[in-house]
């Protein structure tokens, strides 16, 4: 394991101090905590405040998605570990502007535990806070017990839209609303190739054969469904979009926001391969693709691989996903 | 060598594909060549049409770029090859407004030859181009030979700033004016990790040790100036920028835009904390940074490690560099 790094443990600190350097325009450490995160420019009053957050190592999420239609404010986490109730109670004051506040999450028993802790101490202060648990990841865990899954690549498309939502002005049941519908109309599976190595403990974070992938790995290395010899790409994406398919059906005239998420190490070049095949598939099928994101949205280190994601949308979410946002590491401009 | 792809050899025709099914609101390919890409909306009357190209395997660099503020079309060359000439000659008629076009690119023997004679066919059909090669990589040459120098990430800060110039409606001289004082004013060193792997091949680019790292390696394999163990990224920024400083001396109370360029496989986690120790040495030096950017923009494939590019700006430099851009890779408000 080769890094760029000075002290291992003192990485999320010194990513944050250079992340706050680049972009003060968009945010600012609060002076009480280093890993509170906060947004100078989008809080305002009677605008209902977001927040995400988990654990480092999945830049750009989730502290590049603080800004204008997006998030007012993240609590950091170590690596690949949630942020404890101090930063998230912090941030949640900090970007509360009377209109209450929202945490969205991958759903992990840590981060859960912590903003809910959170949350509890938040409304002793009079803060009124809402939940939505991203449950994107179709590998997780079976159709008939969808509350148990985890969150992965999907939450960028929940952000998306939570984000969209405050900035037009939805009070807080409103952007719950909107949030909760985006999350059930998610549906992501992902695909790993190689693992990352956390810096503390230089170990990788799975093993996988030379000539290995397996189907449904999670970004910390959570077990997947199915292991076997690397396929042709638009094998792959076959498979994806066949378990996709499985889970929530669509039909012809249906729309679609596809989300092509590479997991840190895998070209741009793999990745639009992986869109041309889900373009196509979606195609045959008479699916509208509203529209797409290939990028790096959630990663997981250097973790090799990627996600098929798709957000089957009504005129709300696509409005919600066409609304312009301006973050460090995500702007689109309408 | 594990990728998501399906026949080697063409891995650039299918990622043009799914490159343009995902952003046919911002690019098109020509009817007459799948490699040549040009803009759908930026093309206008009297409008100088700005190209810039080279070999695939750069991403975001060049395709991603096509787009408002930015490049008006690309040629796509394989990977690491020039495009021939038959693509960058008919971006070329495409692009033209009436107001001439301008090549930019990484000065390579093949793009040079390629763009060359491109040149010269569309100077036959009436078309005035002009050229500007960005040699911004202070390892590939002294500063006594700096016409023979390669470009690299500093690419993008010289396209952004071409690409500005013509939305503003300069003329093409005032264009290349602009364009050859951001090279001249850009300089960037690098530190290469690990290897990327050509899929045709499935070789290395270059081999080096498990516990070693170069520094000036080239964006193609090309041999750097220092091999050597890794050394804490403290220690990396400051030879990178040491180095930046004994090609362009830099005095209390200069601008400088920063980019900090991910090479493919590395984190952001790692970008950030050399972007920090740049703020530092940078605050301590007296030198503001008008603007930074830390991501990827000009990748190597899969490679691992990164650059540092200072470009020293006056106020016509950071006035473009502000203006907006939005192409499918790259965004900017303002």
């Amino acid at each position: 394991m080769k890094k760029l790094i000075n002290n291992p443990t003192a990485v999320v600190e010194e990513m944050l101090e250079g992340y706050v350097a680049a972009y003060s325009r968009y945010v600012r450490q609060l002076p009480q905590n280093p890993r509170s995160i906060v947004s100078v420019n989008t809080v305002r009053p009677g605008k209902v405040g977001v927040i995400c957050g988990g654990g480092s190592g999945h830049e750009p999420s989730f502290l590049g998605l603080i800004g204008k239609g997006m998030m007012d404010g993240v609590p950091v986490g170590n690596i690949f570990a949630s942020p404890p109730p101090d930063p998230i109670l912090e941030v949640t004051k900090a970007v509360d502007a009377g209109a209450g506040v929202l945490y969205l999450y991958g759903n992990y028993a840590g981060d859960c535990m912590n903003f809910d802790m959170a949350a509890e101490l938040a409304g002793m202060e009079g803060i009124r806070v809402e939940t939505v648990r991203i449950t994107d990841d179709v590998a997780s865990a079976p159709k008939s017990e969808e509350e148990r899954r985890r969150g992965i690549a999907g939450d960028f498309l929940v952000f998306k839209v939570a984000g969209a939502a405050a900035d037009l002005n939805y009070n807080l049941d409103e952007v719950v609303r909107a949030a909760s519908k985006a999350n059930q109309m998610t549906k992501t599976m992902g695909v790993a190739l190689s693992p990352c190595h956390i810096p503390q403990t230089g170990r990788p974070s799975f093993e996988l054969g030379a000539d290995e992938m397996e189907i449904g790995l999670g970004i910390h290395g959570e077990p997947g469904v199915q292991r076997g010899k690397i396929k042709p790409a638009d094998e792959v994406a076959d498979d994806l979009l066949d378990r996709i398919f499985a889970d929530m059906p669509l039909s012809k005239g249906d729309r679609v926001v596809v989300l092509v998420n590479g997991l840190g190490s895998t070209t741009y070049m793999e990745l639009f391969i992986m869109f041309r095949r889900t373009a196509q598939v979606l195609a045959d099928k008479g699916i509208e693709i509203h529209r797409s994101y290939v990028g790096e949205y959630v990663t997981s280190l250097e973790m090799g691989g990627c996600s098929i994601s798709l957000m089957k949308v009504d005129d709300e979410l696509a409005r919600l996903i066409d609304h312009p946002a301006d973050c460090p590491m995500f702007v689109q401009m309408s």
